[in-house]
């Protein structure tokens, strides 16, 4: 377990740096415990399938693309102890980790999808490893290419959005769709990591993001540490710092997009774009073009989590409502696609008419 | 020091009962502790000046009118000391109480009002009382006027409001102002007392109102303990059930009212009524006529006060935002006329046209 961040725990990027949310290296995972946020800084090696699904369970590594990384790497950490037995024996206890690890977060689409894409990998090619340490390290490749795809798609995303990004404008973003949820620049926060890489100045408006605030404890976080002008805000601020003229974009990431471009996210979004269309700030989406479902037609079928009332009804130990209270506690909510300026993704911004654009780059 | 609430403690309403902020029996005066809710419901009677100075200035009393009747029973507390001295060292020895307890909370103008009006009319009926107990019963009977017209007033505003509360409808409000932060059926809530006192059935969201959770903390709490169907929220929740059909109805309280009908109310007021509008759901502020200000042209020459950091970057104790961060933490915010569906006074339901409406009101 190493206490604060190792020198290697930085993406350098034009002389910045951008925390990582974990970290590959000399065959051994490093999860930074985002629990621990902002007040402890602590990454932590895991030694065991057992210690990685531990931290995907309790949230030390979150972020639908972070836990699928996570996964993968999780892998090859719990199939390490079968080095030296036959191919057969390997792979029979390689699914036999995988799914182990995908009960870690069994709603995780992407931790289930990286680890059935590892599994399928090693099932494809155990014909030709000659053992064991050879299977090994053909699926360690595969886990470094997700991780790699990843990081080029948060790249992607960046260099798309990225011109929207005005010297002296300020942005306001939602929840943490940021390098914490990735493996590198985040979603919403890649346009704005490459723009100030390049220079550019502006303000970053942060909400909180109750009730688990991500804003306040991950996306002010990672901004702030990485150089950026960011202001934390309350959710119920967000009107009145719109109103006062200092938000001239909206970014935010996204959890699923509809055929129609309609889309859910975290808990308050949709609140975001409807003061954006009052004021006439666009509203952009990150994601990339993987959370674009065409099987799901609208937004009015995504069902939509509740989690438990105590998130609303307390807060660390201290409770802050009353017994017995009645509370909602919706995970997400879902945007419609007419308050929906763009889709910035890795192939580039979506514009409408959604219902034709979304099912062109899908296809492409 | 009275631990739990005295039988005296509510406001017996046709068979149902609301809690009191603050009673006056017997020459003694009882203020509820605010900052121990919801956790603990303890009243504490008020031995000297000094300890409604601290009540005041600790916000264990709170909310304007509440405040005012505070400070009017307070100066009696205060002066008790004095009764047996001649009518002039009394006077002299009430001015410097009034001017003490004005500085518990030297913005909150219906502290200094309250206490002006008792120092202005015990001024003036000096010369007819015979000695200082006789100038002490007329003050108290000034102090008990100022509670009752407050009393008269709620009941007024109920009353104009009650009819807006339909059978089986959803009603959002923000922050509170309620029976917490008056002396009886609070503002926004004196509707929805009288509704459910006369058998109406409906449902009232709760924002739990970030950073200060008075939404949370008291009026989920008030309403809860008076037995309406309440739901508490995070404000970033409001636009989820808005999109779900759940709100027929947003009524919240207000600060000051701007001659053209835009008014100052907590932060996050100005969010709700943006999503209302967007939701077509009729948004009313209710609040006494003398919350009118026609020195006040619009809202944008309204100050907006920005408190402490801290408010934002920790949540009850604990710190939940990185060391450093940039904040804003505005109190209120500005709502523009255009928003407003009307106010609920004691005088009626004022509707537009604002300009003309709101100075016919004044003027009555």
């Amino acid at each position: 377990m190493a206490k604060g961040l190792a020198a290697g725990n930085e993406a350098a990027i034009s002389g910045y740096s951008v925390a990582r949310s974990l970290r590959w290296e000399n065959g051994e995972l490093y999860i930074l415990d985002q629990t621990r946020l902002p007040g402890e800084i602590m990454e932590e090696k895991q030694e065991s399938a057992e210690m990685v699904w531990d931290s995907i369970r309790r949230l030390k590594v979150r972020g639908a693309p972070a836990i699928g990384i996570a996964g993968a790497y999780g892998l090859l950490i719990g199939t390490r102890p079968l080095l030296g037995k036959s191919v057969e024996e390997f792979m029979a206890g390689a699914r036999e980790v995988a799914a182990y690890l995908a009960g870690a977060r069994p709603t995780a689409v992407n931790l289930g999808w990286a680890l059935h894409r590892c599994l399928d990998f090693a099932a494809a090619h155990s014909g030709e490893a000659k053992d064991s340490e050879e299977l090994y390290r053909m699926l360690t490749a595969e886990a470094e290419r997700i991780h790699a795809e990843d990081r080029a798609i948060c790249r992607g995303i960046g260099e798309s959005g990225e011109p929207l990004i005005r010297e002296g404008c300020g942005v306001l973003t939602h929840c943490n769709a940021g390098a914490l949820a990735t493996s590198e620049l985040g979603t919403a926060t890649a346009p704005l990591y490459l723009a100030f890489a390049h220079g550019c100045h502006f303000r970053v408006y942060s909400d909180e993001t109750r009730p688990l605030l991500q804003g306040a404890r991950l996306t002010s976080w990672e901004l702030q540490r990485a150089g950026l002008d960011v202001t934390l805000i309350c959710d119920d601020m967000a009107a009145y710092v719109m109103s006062k003229g200092l938000v001239d974009l909206c970014i935010v990431g996204c959890d699923r997009v509809a055929a129609n471009g309609d889309f859910a996210n975290k808990i308050g979004t949709l609140g975001v774009a409807i003061l954006a269309k009052h004021f006439s700030i666009p509203f952009y989406v990150a994601c990339p073009s993987s959370t674009i479902d065409l099987n799901t037609p609208c937004g009015d079928v995504i069902p939509i989590e509740e989690r438990g009332s105590e998130e609303v009804t307390s807060f660390g130990a201290r409770r802050t409502a009353p017994e017995g209270i009645k509370v909602r506690n919706p995970a997400f909510d879902v945007t419609p696609h007419d308050l929906v300026s763009g889709f910035i993704t890795e192939k580039g911004i979506i514009k409408p008419d959604y219902g034709v654009s979304l099912a062109k780059v899908v296809g492409q």
